[in-house]
């Protein structure tokens, strides 16, 4: 039985500041690095640890290789920004269980949670997350649109705050313009939407408009969009940007 | 114009691991501790600091009480299991803001969010929530019932992952028994449920089971409860509980 052991580390979306006691622990215990560049290049440098960076379209690649070498008996850390089990690397890892070598399942693979995009969007606005929302990816490289469109339906029949994960990207531009005519098609024009580009780092830029205005050629693969519920509500404070709270009583 | 400060606080579900640095910061500097007696027993000791503990169903007073003492110049942490902006103290203490005295909109208020009970229940089975999922409270203290089972009835036929919090309490106990029913009539006997009782904590126990067979009688306040999707996989492995992820294919 090998001694070799798994961590999938999130990071949080940017600061330091998000690191949890437990991610530091094993970024420091781990032998190998393992992740996306600039997720490996945030880990606080340690001797002899042996670093593995690589593109960020390799995911089941890269959670092969960290497998391989928890098996030869390494202690691996898969770094992942954010919450690993929220659109990150944890789904990769144990797809890639399932489907290689049998005795990878015997290996020591522990997850540690990080703090996720949503969550730090969420804390900069105030508590637009304080009531029923939900998750969704915009993505369509791994499921069809209408996936997609189907799931936005029913997000907003369901008058859940929606938060929208990899809006955007070169090879696939018009994602975020068909979810917003389709969700202006099913919500009020009053509907609260948030941009939210780059969140925790130095070049984070937050935008506070409504389903009607909302311009969806500021989107890019760093924004986080949050769509308001019927209970989400508008602080105004003066000069500064407004509050943003989901009301826990039905409206 | 006052000096004082809210920092509401994650401390995550249970264990110290979870919390982030810039949630110790925030207990260290805090004068002032507010929140949940057992939440306030879980900050680290800091000579001189006044803690404010108080019962689980005072949100909105122990929000107030917060706000009061910021405004005449406290440094005042509350403090709130898991991450305060989902189903936790952010929100109430907004809607105050919202409802209260107008200057209290000029107080420095800032959201440090923490590892979510789905978070750290997701970590511990794999990756159940890798792909679309949604967060929904079962408790009709203050929303109709209508509007819960219209969620979830919108969560299945969306084909989301559910993590379902607040499942039941002395004052309710057959939430998630109508719950289950719903959840029945709409999806395949074999969907996995998760049943996972105070998650990082050393009394943590967790059930993995599927829809069919789920015993609802098992689920109590300290609950968290996760219905896959059509997307989520069991990994059998040896004697080990089995890994569940949810893929981020769809099927």
């Amino acid at each position: 039985m090998s001694e070799g052991r798994i961590y999938i580390v999130g990071l949080g979306p940017g600061d330091s500041g998000y690191l949890t006691q437990d991610a530091l622990a094993a970024l420091k215990e781990a032998e190998d690095l393992i992740g996306y560049a600039p997720y490996v290049a945030r880990a606080p440098e340690r001797a002899g640890q042996i670093r593995v960076a690589s593109d960020n379209r390799v995911e089941l690649d890269r959670a092969r290789e960290a497998l391989a070498r928890a098996a030869a008996g390494r202690v691996v850390a898969v770094v992942s920004g954010g919450d690993p089990g929220v659109f990150a690397m944890a789904a990769a890892v144990f797809e890639a269980v399932d489907e290689g070598d049998p005795s990878w399942r015997e290996l020591d693979i522990r997850v540690l949670p990080g703090i996720s995009a949503m969550q730090a969007v969420a804390a900069r606005l105030g508590a637009p997350l304080g009531h029923d929302f939900c998750a969704i990816s915009l993505s369509d490289n791994l499921k069809p649109w209408e996936k997609v469109a189907q799931r936005l339906e029913h997000a907003a029949r369901g008058d859940f705050v929606m938060a929208l994960y990899n809006p955007a990207s070169r090879a696939r531009p018009t994602q975020i313009a068909d979810a917003f005519s389709l969700l202006r098609s099913l919500l009020p024009p009053q509907t609260p939407v948030i941009f939210a580009r780059a969140v925790g780092r130095e070049d984070e830029e937050i935008l506070l408009t409504n389903l009607e205005q909302a311009d969806v050629s500021l989107v890019d693969m760093a924004t986080l969009v949050v769509i308001g519920a019927s209970g989400t509500r508008i602080v105004p404070r003066g000069n500064a940007r407004p509050w943003v709270y989901t009301s826990r009583r039905a409206p």
